[in-house]
């Protein structure tokens, strides 16, 4: 058994719920309910709860790396004729059969496959014709015999050194893509090579997803607009810029709705508007706890919402916030810049992908492997997000632990990546091998 | 000693110039001079030798993944005040030393810190005052108590259980960054932080080099436009899009010249307008070798233009031209769609990086690790990029090789990565390491 006060503060250090009323000055700690930490992948789990953004018809330049909202069959042959791969003759497979060095095998030309135009010949036993890379394959012929491995006699003659098997330096009608074939799927995230094969198409325009508004409200008494000069006690607004910044990475439009002071009315209205005109919402704490009780209060009385997460078990971040309002999520972001962005990207980021039309588990995370270059004691129960600054030495890729208070920007700037230390390891020894999410 | 039509092959096999005249469909085999290709390292080598694009000054929010122009010197210390980072009492650590659970500190409340205001009160011995998370220190204060270690008694006395060491849980003046401090250096990209701290220093405006245009021209007679229903022999416009897409990605403002018929005039007119209009310029050839000879001679024939690179020695892109006229670069690229994107990703995204004002080796390369699952042949004497496919078994990553001809698209599409095998290896054996770069 633990003593009244031991067990008192342990408490209170998880509830971390305190009410700071700045008009009366006095603090009160509530612990009226019991402040419940929800686990990492159990929030990532109501990214699902939340309908995608709608659908619209973009040009096919327009498309770089949004999320396609149709599938995509192909409507033809890829090729719908047989091309040629190489430089060199079309021929008959056969008539090469035994060719070599030493015993070449002679063959008539016949003509000259132009690109772009079908051949008005055909290919017989013994015969050839001239053809480049790319060229249509005649009637009759079924490969292509390299320039290298033949010679010219005359005009009408070669010698042939190997034997091609048929199909060989071919592309056959529909190896490419067969027609019919669902080729992309509906969620899949269109990268050049998607653009290319939609070109092939012949997509001018394709349905995607359109890209989601993420409204960021600012609130604090101690922040002032980038334009101002902080006054004593002052700060800049520097989490709506980075929380955009990171909208734009994850393919959102950030629209800015500025600085709300702590105050519940006109929280709650511009909460209202931002909700109105955006596909998700995030409130860009103060970090005082009169800024967090106002979010908390406000986000309890949109209409038609409810609190499905206060507090996460990671470490920055723990007391993020997440409402499902008008089917709309709303989120409550720590106040520190790096809780703040490193919440983003492990939870917010998701949830965008999600309403922006993302499939699930259609690309591998882009992760890089490092060797700690020191130990690392973490706190089980929570998942622990590390600063690191990635170093190459001896041909090894180091991650360098960077410690500092969650509310230095400097150490985001100085950071390559982040590594997460699971929620049931202690901590992780010098020379382990972690994988690093790239900031 | 090789036999006399060994080495003619050979050399034909590595000289690879054809000269095919449609108009009186005859090949030539040239011979005229010796075919020298560079050696990737070397090619990346020439990025240097072109200038950098022109600097402009954009709003913060347009300046993310964006390249910073000039050096950013912190003009105030990051934070200017001392900043509580707990909820509690700031107090001078002294009056705490020794206070523990039994052996409680009696402290003095002499105010309330408000958000964003400079206390008007000092701090003496003996005395606290309630602060938020974000508040500014009073005079005399050097650290805060957590509210969870104290008990307010009432309204003026509170007992402190622990002590607390000068500058504990307080960010103090310049912690962040320093006065005079260069934070950030000409050639950064710009992440989400950096815009964070932008904002901190009150750059409502960044000087940044401007978004390269590149200039995209596809060449060949079997090419029609996207919007086209291919006739026979004919293929849409795939690699200007796929190349557009990627240089998107790379942050460059693609622009389409479209398709010109294999004919040097209107090439080579078409290519001086490009070069006039954009920063770089890309011939997307057809795959003929009539396309690829009057590329060759229109670069050679450009206005102050000098070859510098003929056929690199990487697979897929062996053929690969590099120019520079008017102090642009200008490339032949080849006519396959595979072969194509991976000289953009392996050796053009490098060029284009580097004109958008990119500073050298400032972020490590973006590779993830996985095992090999299968043997991999490879020619020495050049690096050969093999598309993969990644699969997570029991814990691992693996790296599936896609095999097939560099004409297929559907290759790319379903490819996570490529990995490189270099130029000094002859293979890689089942199991191995391997990085990957992703796609």
């Amino acid at each position: 058994m633990l003593p009244i006060r031991e067990a008192f503060l342990r408490q209170t250090d998880e509830k971390n719920i305190l009410l700071y009323n700045s008009k009366f000055s006095f603090f009160i700690t509530i612990m009226t309910e019991f402040f419940k930490v929800t686990e990492l992948s159990k929030v990532l789990e109501y990214a699902s709860a939340f309908s995608r953004v709608e659908i619209e018809e973009v040009p096919l330049l327009d498309t770089t790396e949004r999320f396609l909202a149709a599938d995509i069959v192909c409507d033809h042959d890829l090729p719908d004729f047989p091309r040629s791969t190489m430089d060199g003759y079309a021929v008959r497979g056969s008539s090469t059969f035994g060719a070599s060095e030493g015993n070449p095998a002679y063959l008539n030309i016949v003509g000259s496959v132009n690109m772009g135009q079908s051949p008005d010949f055909t290919i017989g036993p013994g015969e050839a014709c001239r053809i480049s890379t790319g060229g249509m394959l005649p009637a009759g012929s079924d490969s292509v015999v390299m320039i290298e491995h033949t010679e010219a006699l005359d005009d009408t003659t070669i010698e042939v050194y190997r034997s091609v098997a048929p199909g060989q330096h071919v592309v056959a009608v529909g190896e490419d893509i067969k027609e019919g074939e669902t080729i992309l799927f509906r969620g899949k995230k269109i990268r050049p090579q998607e653009t290319g094969l939609l070109a092939a198409l012949g997509k001018t325009t394709v349905k995607v997803y359109k890209r989601p508004i993420i409204g960021i409200i600012s609130s604090g008494d101690e922040v002032v607009p980038v334009e101002d000069i902080p006054g004593p006690a002052q700060i800049r607004d520097i989490n709506s810029y980075s929380l955009a910044s990171q909208i734009q990475q994850t393919g959102g439009i950030p629209v800015l709705y500025g600085i709300v002071r702590d105050d519940y009315t006109l929280l709650y209205d511009k909460c209202v508007q931002a909700l109105t005109q955006s596909d998700m919402v995030i409130i860009s704490g103060g970090s005082s706890v009169g800024a967090r009780d106002f979010t908390i209060e406000v986000l309890s009385n949109l209409p038609q919402s409810s609190i499905l997460v206060h507090g996460i078990s990671i470490s920055p971040g723990k007391p993020t916030i997440l409402a499902k309002a008008q089917n709309k999520a709303v989120w409550g972001m720590p106040g520190h810049v790096v809780s703040a962005m490193i919440v983003f990207k492990a939870i917010v980021q998701i949830f965008i992908e999600h309403i922006a039309g993302r499939r699930e588990h259609q690309h591998p995370k882009l992760k890089l492997s490092a060797r700690l270059s020191r130990n690392l004691s973490s706190a089980q129960g929570r998942v622990d997000y590390i600063r690191v600054r990635l170093t190459e030495k001896e041909g090894q890729r180091w991650a360098e632990p960077i410690l500092g208070k969650s509310g230095l920007i400097n150490t985001m700037v100085k950071a390559d990546g982040l590594i997460a230390i699971d929620i049931n390891t202690e901590g992780l020894d010098k020379g382990s091998v972690v994988e690093v999410i790239p900031l």
